[in-house]
C-alpha cells in the first residue's frame, strides 16, 4: 500500500531517464532508501552492512542465489544479473542467519516478513495507480465461531460504493498463497490497483473483493493437522466469513454474484471449497494453483473435486465461469498437473478458460496478470462461455 | 492489524496459564512462530538461526542490549530481564548486520520494518480487541497537488457509520514519528481498538480519524531540507488531506469538530500545522512531541507557537482542547522540554490539560495511553475546560 505512494513521491521531482546501466532506487524501497536499485535491465544493486560478517549471501526465492562482496566500508554489495519483470521476494544471508533487507518494503510471505523488489514491467500500467476512480480497502475484523476469535480480513469496496448508496455488487472472495496471508493480494499483487483500472475502463464490473486469512485453526483444537485446518478455513468461510460480508455490505447475496479464486494454496482452498459449495458459488478461480495435490496421478474427473466435472453439461449450467492458469516457467511440478488438468477438462468437453503466463514463474507477476484475465470475465455469465 | 487475529488463534485452543518462568510465544509473532516468548513478568526469551555468525546481539530501542548466546544446533539464544508493558522494538545484530526477527511481526518504524515484542499491561483491556461493535480502517489514496502525487491515508470510521447514514463526524488527524509511517496508529498504536473501545463505553464520542504519511516532498524538488518538508506536509494537510476527507466522508467540515494529534515528530507537526490554523482547527494534541525543538531555550509565549499564547483569554475562546504529556522514563530532553512548556503555560494562565504516563518511554505504550486519555476530550468544549 505504501509501497506506490513512497515511490511516486521519491521520483516526482526527479525525473531522471533510466537508461541502461543507470540504477534507481526500486519502487518497493522504504521512504528515502537509495538501495536496493535496478536499472532498466531489470538487474539489481544490493548494499547492506555488515562489517563483521565472513560471508553474506543474496538469495531470491526465483532467481539468483550469489555471494555478495564485502567492501572496505563494511557494506557487502552485488550487482545481479537481469530480472524479469515483478514483484520478487528474496533475503540476504548474514554469516547463516536470513536477514532483511533494511531498505526494502517488508512483505509478508514464506511465513514471515521478507524483502522482495519490484522490476517494473515495460508499457504495462494495469497494475500502477492511475488517476481514475480509487475504490477503498478496509481493514476488517469478523467473529468466528469456528475458530472461537475475532478474525482480520481485508475488503476491496469498489470506486461507486459511496456514492452509490443503494447499489448492491458481486463478490470476489480471493486467497493467497502458502506463507502468505490476507494483506498479500494488496501489498504484493495490487489487486485493488488493477481492479480500480479495469472498472474505469469498462472492462469489470464494480466489485467487492474479500481477502482472509487462509489459516484457521478450530476452537478448541490444539494441534490441527494440515487437513483438519483446511476443513476449518472452509468452514469459517462458509459460516463465518460469508455471513458476516452479506450483512455488512452491499452484497447481491447469491450464488450467481460470487467467486472465489486464490493462487497457489489459494487455488487449492478454492476448488476444495467451491466444488462442495455450489449452493455458494458460480465462479471459480485458480492461480497457480488449483485442487488435488501436486501428484502424478492420473486426473479421474467423474470422482474428483467432487464429481462437479462428471456431467460437463450439468457443469455449464451450473458453474458461470472456470478459470485457471500457471506461469510457464514455474516449477515442473505446478506446469505439468495444471497443464493436465486443462488437458483432461478439455477431452471431457468440460468447458473452462486456461491461461499460462509468458515468462513468468510462481510469483506475483504470474497472480496480477491471472487476476486481470480473470476479473473482467466474472460477473459476466455470456462472456464467460 | 494481523497482530490481534495471529494471537487470539494461537491462544485460542490452548489458554495456557502464564505463571512465572513460563513462557508463551508473543502476541506480536508471525502466526505459528514459538519465538519471540515472554513470560508474565515481562522476560523475552529470542532465539534465532545464525550458524555461522561470530557475535549475535540483542538491541532493544528502550530496553536490554544484550549478546546472545550460541548453542551447538546453531540456533543463539538469551532470555531478557523483565520489560515494562508495551510494544518494544527490537533488532538482532549478527556480525555487524541489522536483521530482523523472523518469528515477529514487522514494524516500520527507525525508517524500516523492525521486530517488536508486545508486552501485556497486566488487567489493561482498553487496547485489546473485545466483544464492542468494530470501526473499519481503510486504506485511501489521495491525489495531491503539492506533492504531484498520489498519497497514500489509513481512515477510521467509527462502528456506527455505515448504519447511520445521514449522520455526520467530527475527525481527528493523528499523526505517527519519526521514522514511522501512516500504519503506526493502528499497527503498531492499535488507535482503531481504542476507540471502538472508547466509543462502546459512551467515553468518546464516534469520530472519524484520519492518519497521513507525515513525509511530504513538494512536486519538482529534488532534495528539499527538513523545514521544506515540514511545509510540504503542511501544505499537503491543509491543501489536499483535509479538502479530500471532507469530500469524501460524512464530516463535520469546521473548526469546531476538527483536531490534530500527534506523537513525537507528529506532535511537533500538531504544533506547527494547528497553530497557523487556528481557522482549521480547535482541538491540539501533542503525545511525547510539542511545538519546538528540544533546545534550552527559554519558552516565550508572546511569539512561540505563532503568538496563540499571548492572550490566554482569546486562546481558551479558540481551542476548545490543548492536551500534550510524556512518559516518565523518556529520555531528559523529551522530559524536560515537554514539562517545561506546562510550567511556563500554568504560570501564563493557559488552559490545558498535561499528563505523565507513569513508567513508559518513548514507546508506544505512552502513546496509546495518551490517546486514551485525550480521545474522551475531544469535541466535548465543556469537559476540556
Amino acid at each position: 500500500m505504501k509501497i506506490l505512494v513512497c515511490a511516486l513521491a521519491l521520483v516526482a521531482g526527479t525525473c531522471v531517464a533510466q537508461d541502461a546501466g543507470q540504477f534507481q532506487p526500486a519502487e518497493t524501497n522504504v521512504w528515502g532508501a537509495e538501495y536496493p536499485r535496478i536499472d532498466s535491465t531489470g538487474r539489481v544493486q544490493i548494499r547492506i552492512k555488515a562489517p563483521d560478517a565472513n560471508k553474506v549471501k543474496l538469495n531470491f526465492w526465483s532467481g539468483p542465489k550469489v555471494d555478495m562482496e564485502k567492501q572496505p566500508d563494511g557494506f557487502w554489495t552485488i550487482t545481479t544479473t537481469p530480472l524479469v519483470p515483478g514483484l520478487h521476494y528474496y533475503v540476504i544471508n548474514v554469516d547463516g542467519a536470513d536477514a532483511s533487507d533494511p531498505g526494502s518494503e517488508a512483505f509478508f510471505g514464506g511465513s514471515r516478513f521478507t524483502s522482495a523488489v519490484e522490476i517494473p514491467e515495460p508499457g504495462s500500467t494495469y497494475y500502477s495507480i492511475g488517476n481514475v476512480p480509487h475504490g477503498q480497502v478496509r481493514d476488517v475484523w469478523y467473529e468466528s465461531k469456528v475458530t472461537g476469535s475475532w478474525r482480520h480480513a481485508m475488503v476491496y469496496l469498489p470506486p461507486d460504493y459511496e456514492a452509490q448508496s443503494k447499489k448492491r455488487y458481486p463478490v470476489l472472495y480471493l486467497q493467497h498463497g502458502g506463507g502468505e496471508d490476507e494483506t498479500g493480494w494488496i501489498r504484493q499483487g495490487r489487486a485493488n490497483v488493477i481492479l480500480d483500472n479495469l472498472i474505469a475502463a469498462g472492462e469489470a464490473k464494480p466489485m467487492i473483493i474479500v481477502m482472509a486469512c487462509g489459516y484457521a485453526r478450530r476452537a478448541a483444537s490444539a494441534a490441527p493437522n494440515r487437513d483438519e485446518m483446511m476443513q476449518s478455513f472452509e468452514d469459517d468461510v462458509t459460516q463465518a466469513l460469508i455471513p458476516f460480508v452479506d450483512k455488512t455490505y452491499r452484497t447481491l447475496a447469491d450464488r450467481d454474484h460470487r467467486a472465489m479464486a486464490g493462487l497457489s494454496m489459494g487455488g487449492f482452498q478454492t476448488f476444495q471449497i467451491t466444488t462442495k459449495h455450489l449452493d455458494l458459488f458460480s465462479h471459480i478461480g485458480g492461480f497457480s494453483g488449483i485442487g488435488g495435490m501436486l501428484d502424478d496421478r492420473k486426473w479421474d474427473l467423474k470422482t474428483d473435486f467432487n464429481g462437479i466435472f462428471a456431467d460437463p453439461a450439468s457443469f455449464a449450467k451450473k458453474v458461470h465461469l472456470l478459470y485457471f492458469g500457471v506461469g510457464t516457467v514455474e516449477p515442473e511440478r505446478f506446469m505439468t498437473r495444471i497443464r493436465s488438468l486443462h488437458t483432461a477438462l478439455t477431452e471431457a468437453g468440460v468447458q473452462h478458460v486456461y491461461w499460462e503466463s509468458p515468462g513468468t514463474d510462481h510469483e506475483w507477476q504470474t497472480w496480477r496478470r491471472n487476476l486481470k484475465g480473470f476479473a473482467p470475465l466474472l460477473f459476466h455469465p455470456a462472456k464467460s462461455l
